[in-house]
């Protein structure tokens, strides 16, 4: 097992091992006094996990309730988080109880919603079930709903208590998801760290789960210690989502977002080689590496079609976006782009 | 024209003055850049100032929106706190805009929720119209939606960037709403200052509203500051609301707050005299000062009916209850009691 300490403005740990949720309510019992835990999960994931949880915190001394909604980022919206909250109340959760996000992106950034609103803030425990929540949403402490004009545009700032990344879990996951999360680990290699990128390159999906994963965990928690409101320095990890945003718009959100961060990391890399902001070899070595990981490099919508779904109406109307753009590989930078030159750019990548 | 600056997790400043709506752009711009201004009010209150409001933002060269719900309490709850995060979605409010509280204490409450949670947090300035909201609920953060389950169970401590009392909304409250804040100022004097006090019981309804009001402020800012966010000196403005919320549970919320805030003083000032904990003549002296505010003093129900609707089943099941108690006028002292006792101390009282 690695953990890594994550020092914002709470500070706490994130443990990375085998079989870690029948152990939950062991390290949970470190951090919070015995009471009531409330689990929320979803239809997917609480099968597979949740009666094993239950189990660990009731030996530790945890009274247990859970809720459970349907899987899907169709959930994540303001109905379910008003049943999640509805629930908390009518079983008289308190402020000194606990609530424990069984699950991926979705189960995890609105339980943190929920628990950083209700009754002005309760403490929570992050489980994330899929590699993408393990090293991207379950650490850093944003948290969200999303509104039916886009995508976590209402939420807060709420880090969690303790995060528990079961690798064993992994093992359930359809191929295709954990390929989906192995974008966003590419990423942190090419953001961050020449030697991760390597690992991935030389192993593919056969890389050290425990190490890479701990490792996307402390690049994650460097930057949330710089910036943790994202008003800087964390802007750096939208490498590859303003033209993935496009797309997953495009697609009406069929394609999902590690497919699309994947293409766009690939058009965002050669466009930089095209304007000659990175040897082009760049673009080449992250498709290679695309590839072994069997993540799509390219798209079929135009540079006019991603520039209008990438940038809302607001942000079309003059102005600059900030582009993140590879230096070389393990090295980035922001590129304030005029609005007018975005379609150009994009154009330049594909 | 009077101002406090308040000192929290965010820096803002008070001010209390007339007509101070006519002039809300020049202040706003003092603090903000132009912008966005989503004014956010309800259907009793918008009709009387929205129109001045916006006139003067537009002045001040803010472009304006407006969202009005129909007013009342039964209001405040997440239907309503959605459809704003909605408007202001579909509106295209971004991080630099501003969101605009025009109203009481319920507008206040959920427009302050809005802010601190849509986008993960915009700003908001509270320009309060009652004397509740003045005094009490637009200063210090605390903002809120009520659930199915009970008043302000969902929320965020979220400060605002600038609260405008303009004095002459008050002219515009009916008496009995009047009357009920005053319950509220009554309550700083008996807490904190006894020349408040004084000033109150020689001059009745006719007090010197900015400075009574502006002292109000100064009283609630000292206590925010010492505790922004609930864990222990701020339990002192809990005066007279634990008996004051089972009276108004009873009543199913006909007896407003202020009222039961009234009675519930008299009651738990009449017990500390019967339990010696402060001279009996402090009853005597508050019930005066609510007779010449024309606020009721007395309950016809029973103990029992007040311990049950007082204390959740929880709170009942073992364990203490804080309850706020004058030692003497200007002087009150947290009286941690078994809830065993809770009853016999509230039949003491009535």
């Amino acid at each position: 097992m690695k953990t890594i300490c994550v020092d914002a403005s709470r500070s706490y740990q994130v443990h990375i091992g085998q079989q870690l949720i029948p152990q939950a309510g062991t390290y949970i019992q470190k951090i919070h006094p015995v009471c009531k835990a409330a689990i929320i999960s979803d239809s997917n994931v609480y099968p597979l996990f949740g009666k094993n949880l239950e189990s660990s915190l009731l030996e530790s001394g945890f009274s247990v309730i859970s809720f459970v909604f349907t899987a899907g980022e169709s959930s994540k919206n303001g109905k379910t988080y008003l049943e999640i909250l509805n629930f908390l109340a009518e079983n008289e959760i308190t402020r000194s109880d606990l609530l424990i996000a069984l699950g991926g992106g979705v189960v995890g950034d609105i339980t943190g919603f929920a628990a950083a609103t209700f009754l002005r803030g309760v403490s929570y425990v992050q489980i994330p079930t899929t590699l993408l929540a393990m090293v991207d949403s379950s650490v850093g402490g944003k948290t969200a709903i999303d509104l039916p004009a886009g995508k976590n545009l209402a939420g807060a700032f709420y880090q969690p208590s303790l995060v528990l990344c079961d690798l064993s879990t992994l093992d359930q996951l359809p191929q295709e998801v954990f390929s989906d999360g192995c974008a966003e680990v590419i990423k942190y290699g090419v953001l961050y760290d020449a030697a991760l990128f390597a690992h991935l390159a030389d192993n593919g999906l056969e890389f050290d789960r425990e190490s890479v994963i701990a490792r996307c965990v402390e690049l994650k928690r460097n930057v949330v210690k710089e910036d943790e409101f994202d008003t800087g320095a964390r802007q750096m990890l939208n490498l590859g989502h303003t033209i993935g945003h496009g797309i997953e718009k495009q697609s009406d959100f069929m394609i999902s977002h590690g497919k699309a961060v994947a293409i766009g990391m690939a058009v965002v890399s050669k466009a930089a080689g095209a304007y000659g902001l990175c040897d082009s070899s760049i673009y080449l070595r992250i498709c290679k590496v695309l590839d072994l990981f069997k993540l799509p490099k390219t798209t079929n919508y135009s540079a006019e079609a991603l520039y209008i779904s990438a940038l809302s109406d607001k942000k079309r109307s003059g102005g600059t976006v900030n582009l993140i753009v590879p230096l070389e590989i393990g090295r980035c930078a922001i590129q304030k782009t005029s609005t007018n030159d975005v379609k150009s750019f994009i154009k330049a990548g594909l």
